[in-house]
């Protein structure tokens, strides 16, 4: 993979320019992207390339639900074949102002739904890459990009993080903008990072979110909470063994680690989590069900028809159990630095046909909370461990994960 | 003006048809537009006029920063000149699925900033309409729709609404989708609903929330805290005096009627809102600022360029103070049913150079709660008050708003 902070000093030391640094990302993607469908289109070769600014020379793939001035955002739909924003998102905007250049957009699933993209895991191409920020997640894997942006509703970041085996952190809520991200679920939609490791996607959120301390958190002897999240149901074997070889690495370097099982308003939250994003999807997709019913893919297309039938009763509930769970789990975090879970169900499963299961990450999405996947080093296809820390304090998260994933690194 | 319940007993009826309806709001736009300047550009008349559904025949004006796949959509601003989105926002297909025309696009100030519109005040038009949802309150002031669409993030609904003299509700926060909606500040901005009447506005905003409770909720004897919010300066004596006047007839319609001076923690949180909003626009600006400033109107220029400066620290602050002034606000909400207070500084002020002070509608955007805008009757231009309920308790505002309407009347 490509670090952002190696490619970084090399440009900073002057053995590198920017130009150069986006030149060999363009090869990259031509040499390497034919075997994967992670890139959907590429900007302009025209496309100034800033010399200066904190983040140039950085080419960052674009989750093509992302609006972009210079290339077509299609939504991962015919229904948008060939349309082009006017305006870029504010993500991408503050991307050109930190000098990193939007490079290519990448696939996505219809809508950021689960109807799969057409990409494939880098690591086995009879595999999914994960969704929906399959593209995004892919292309850093296969060492195409150094930075990627996604977005997360259900698990769409941290899932494909674990299945290509990528650091990723899907932000709290809000710390990003989603200003001309297609919206699913506006209290669920969340955007994410994907790069090469930890301490490259800690560099990049704290210099796309101006807040320079999330970078530099660091707590002394970490407090972690093991958590298998039993109300989802039951995780593949070796994810588990995966959560408690991290457990234990992160204990030899210095954690101290207790289990915790999340009380009964948890499950409920979780429970409560599709019917919160289905009544918003059902109302951000309004046009589209009503003008295009039939150019939907169609397992989005029958959970807006199951979501018709949804009523604003079970909306409010929904939102009241995620109001009562966030509540709660502030009490958790006052006892403890961050909670270690599992990032997947298992490995990337086989097939093309499905994008995996997010059932470890919609109760996190839920709660608004920093998450990051830290690979776990290891044969065969990846997996990943998940780093939940309390809201706002996305530092943290980042610290833990750095923390664990050197650990790993180092056993 | 028009009245939509009116409108919609005349078609259920059977003494007006949904067609000649809209045929009808098409003639009173080519009739009095023009010395209004509040209607933009007016849908095709090839388009649909359902003949079913509970607002069949309404003809809404549509402000001009909500996407309309109809109609260009321009956030009054040369940038977006001609710009023609593909797909309604989530509010338009709403209001196309109960069988509502989306007929016109209404001016908005640019970016639904402070740059005014070239609307006119249907009662002088020597005076502003206010704004940023200026063609809205004045198009339904003038007669032209029964319903029309607006925005507010300062007091961009219900300031222009009591210039114009109409009934308006800026809803709590989020009960509306805003999907398709340009950002300003995706903390603060909520869409509104302008109408003829408080009834009026009760039935639409019910029907499009799918919340039939918003319409026939009724406290029996309310109770209503009576605030002049001090911490945001004074008051016209006429806006005080149409103030008290409205209390009077609260009173003798069977209102408990009390004093209420919010203690400083609500200061503090209207201080922050103007930090919270433009640091929130200067992201959600980021690319029209970066590509465009010249091109930007010169107040909000201005504020971007100020807003460069602000940091990520003083907007915590602010969003911190809002948080803690929301749940002392839940607090007053569990002795009273709703503050009586007022919309605007006084009557629209003369010259079309400004749209007016938001001073009295700041703290209440931040704090989500629904609003909504009552007319006092009188001479001269007009006036109006402010019904404030607790967060989530829109039907509350509106009985209140209502009963204080019929009391008014009957003074």
């Amino acid at each position: 993979m490509i670090s952002l902070l190696d490619t970084r000093a090399r440009i900073t030391g002057g053995t590198l320019s920017a130009v150069d640094a986006i030149r060999a990302a363009r090869a990259r993607i031509a040499e390497r992207d034919p075997a994967l469908g992670a890139v959907l289109r590429t900007a302009p070769t025209e496309t100034p390339v800033p010399e200066s600014g904190p983040l140039a020379g950085i080419a960052v793939g674009i989750k093509d639900i992302i609006d972009t001035a210079d290339m077509a955002t299609e939504f991962g739909s015919g229904i948008y074949a060939g349309w082009r924003p006017r305006a870029d998102a504010a993500i991408v905007a503050r991307l050109r102002a930190l000098g990193a250049v939007p490079l290519a957009k990448t696939a996505t699933t219809a809508f950021a739904g689960l109807d799969p993209a057409a990409t494939v895991n880098p690591h086995d191409a009879g595999h999914t890459p994960g969704g929906s920020s399959s593209g995004s997640a892919a292309a850093v894997a296969a060492g195409i990009f150094p930075l990627a942006l996604g977005t997360q509703t259900g698990g769409s970041v941290i899932r494909p993080a674990a299945f290509c085996g990528v650091a990723a952190i899907k932000p709290s809520f809000r710390l990003l903008p989603t200003v001309g991200v297609k919206t699913f679920s506006w209290a669920l939609d969340t955007l994410g990072l994907f790069g090469a490791s930890v301490p490259d996607i800690a560099h990049a959120l704290a210099l796309i979110a101006d807040r320079p301390e999330i970078e530099t958190a660091a707590p002394e002897r970490p407090r972690l909470a093991l958590c298998l999240q039993d109300f989802a149901g039951s995780a593949d074997d070796d994810a588990v063994a995966a959560l408690m070889r991290a457990a234990r690495a992160a204990e030899r370097a210095g954690a101290v680690v207790t289990d915790l099982t999340l009380p009964e308003p948890f499950a409920q939250a979780w429970r409560a989590h599709p019917t919160v994003q289905d009544v918003e999807a059902r109302q951000a997709l309004a046009w589209e069900y009503a003008v295009h019913r039939d150019a939907l893919p169609p397992i989005l297309r029958g959970q807006l028809d199951r979501a018709q039938a949804l009523n604003t009763a079970d909306y409010d509930a929904g939102r009241r159990d995620a109001h009562r769970a966030r509540r709660l789990l502030k009490e958790t975090f006052s006892d403890v630095d961050a909670i270690l879970t599992l990032s997947s169900v298992g490995r990337a499963p086989q097939g093309l046909g499905s994008t995996g299961d997010a059932r470890f990450n919609r109760l996190w999405t839920l709660m608004g909370v920093p998450c990051v996947n830290v690979p776990v080093p290891g044969d065969g296809l990846p997996l990943g461990v998940q780093v939940v820390a309390r809201f706002g304090d996305d530092g943290r998260a980042l610290a833990v994960a750095r923390m664990i994933e050197g650990a790993l690194l180092r056993a």
